[in-house]
């Protein structure tokens, strides 16, 4: 399956959906298919955190407060990560 | 602070709970501190994710089936960073 930048949130959903609904362990093998996407697409581990919980908002809309913040401090304590992908991809480029 | 190999998971317990209690952006600050810690140990970000869901288990013992499977999921769509992060570490390593 190919991916556009604008159909990235829907297919993320469609995939943790199916996931949550199954439990199969095939999904989650199609979660890793899409995280080389996601790559492609340089999207940062924490838009990554950002988008889980956007999906988890839609599909529950009313998960616990508790939960929604943890997800925040999740996406801020990622942010680190962030930053050191981004200069891996400025290392990378440099050696091309 | 400084933070060892073993006190890593209580340590991140204490910053989670303390932002779930106060929901202070002071805190949020303490997160992203606490991250280059976890860098500095060369945590991987799956790790983080993993540490993150372990934790919630911990402070929310009766956390729904479907939260904690979507934790899973945000694991496993993880681990193409966590490579990316290892290839990362690879190629510092050779440019210093």
């Amino acid at each position: 399956m190919n991916y556009t930048d604008n159909n990235i949130e829907t297919s993320y959903k469609k995939i943790l959906e199916s996931y949550l609904n199954t439990g199969s362990e095939h999904v989650l093998y199609e979660a890793q298919q899409f995280t080389r996407t996601l790559l492609e697409h340089k999207t940062s581990p924490e838009e990554l955190v950002s988008l889980h919980r956007s999906i988890m908002d839609q599909l529950y809309p009313e998960l616990p407060d508790d939960i929604q913040a943890s997800f925040d401090f999740l996406l801020e304590a990622m942010m680190g990560y962030g930053m050191a992908y981004r200069e891996h991809q400025i290392l990378r480029d440099r050696q091309q």
